[in-house]
């Protein structure tokens, strides 16, 4: 099986590597920038284009892991005779390949992808959609190769997912990144929560999110987050984001 | 050595288990609610009390593991000649003993507890302040039994862990509540989060939360925020969430 990447970011790259260990032939990478495709290629064994027209003609899956804004004007510029073209993208509908070939999908890996940490695929959720069997039967079969986790899902369905991994993921980085800049100048090193952060995310793989919430916003003490309040920087929005979920939590639990 | 505690919520119950799993001698457990305490007291083959009068008046050291605002009035009915008298709350000052003993001190495991998953203690942070040195020593030694992570903490560096903790811990999991209630009724799993949120939680232990940060708010990605913002329930306040985060986030993270 011949391979061709669109795109060299953080899914490309991670992606990419994850195929390769696997004895999977990356033919190509493209990336704009070609410094960015050689670095990439030159890690997976592949040839690098940075103009598309040079694009190989004869692989059996097209992965275009590209920012969602871009997927659109790429697939304009692209005519691919009869390989399949999959998109990467939690949030893009599979219908953004209509009418530019008819064997295509989507191959989301539910997962965050840095370039400078590389994940091991074997426990990475795989979301699959497709435009027929025979296109969904092989995806499969590919995704097997690097999961055991594999999920067929409508667009409608990984447009949830997608949504929710904001929270689970963005949003709760950013959490932590209060958390470091409160500690920040205190003589406090920021390693002190990395125990309460490991067991806060393990604790809702027994029970559900909703019954392991603890805290003063869910007896609403006024006297813990008023003083926390105070506490708090007005720069970044940190005063607003206390009170909003603090007044989000404990709405939320009161009988 | 002899302990007791006063509680018997989950901080009691999880401390409770440690220092008696640690050959620590519980003597006895103290709650209002006499079921409680006998609950947990058959747990640590210790006597139980819930009229403060009948307190043991020999023990080394008097565990207070209660909630904020009780502390202050049941130190009122104590009167202790000569043990060790500390609190485990992470944003009560240790001055809230002044005038009610002279050995006294706060003993602040940075975990958060339940009393149905009982966590083990060896790499709990416990903060430890203390009123001199002889008690500062004394509880350091006891600490040592059950963690190998001991920090010596004032009262202002703790009262900024616990708000940190605010955020790490119970704002967090708030997060994956609201991730938990987007996937609801769609047919998806919430345990396909499961790989996504145990590597949020790994990645900052090598990279800092800020250069962590992915997402459509980092970038102001308009047309996916707009799109995510319309598919949120107004209830509970997760439009209101979401907005104020990602306009936060954006701010931060732009040049």
């Amino acid at each position: 099986m011949e391979v061709v990447l669109i795109g060299s970011g953080s899914v490309a790259t991670n992606l990419g590597l994850a195929l390769h260990s696997k004895g999977i032939t990356i033919k190509q990478v493209y990336s704009q920038n070609p410094r960015n495709a050689e670095i990439l290629a030159k890690k997976l064994d592949a040839d690098y284009i940075s103009d598309i027209s040079d694009i190989y003609m004869n692989a059996d899956i097209y992965f275009y892991a590209l920012k969602d804004s871009a997927l659109k004007s790429m697939l304009r510029k692209i005519d691919i005779p009869s390989g399949i073209q999959v998109h990467t993208g939690g949030s893009i509908p599979m219908s953004e390949f209509d009418g530019h070939s008819t064997r295509y999908g989507v191959f989301y890996p539910l997962q965050t992808f840095s370039m400078d940490k590389i994940i091991d695929f074997s426990g990475v959720p795989i979301c699959i959609e497709a435009s027929n069997m025979d296109v969904q039967n092989k995806l499969v079969d590919l995704a097997n190769l690097l999961s055991d986790k594999i999920f067929l899902m409508s667009s409608e369905q990984r447009r949830k997912i997608h949504l929710a991994a904001v929270f689970a993921c963005n949003f709760t980085n950013y959490m932590y990144d209060i958390a470091f800049n409160i500690l920040q100048g205190s003589g406090v090193p920021f390693e002190i929560m990395h125990p309460l952060i490991t067991e806060t995310a393990e604790k809702i793989k027994t029970i559900t999110p909703f019954n392991a919430q603890t805290g003063p916003a869910v007896r609403m003490d006024v006297k813990t987050t008023s003083r926390h309040i105070s506490m708090l920087s007005r720069k970044r929005d940190f005063k607003a984001v206390y009170k909003l979920l603090t007044k989000s939590i404990y709405t939320s639990h009161k009988k």
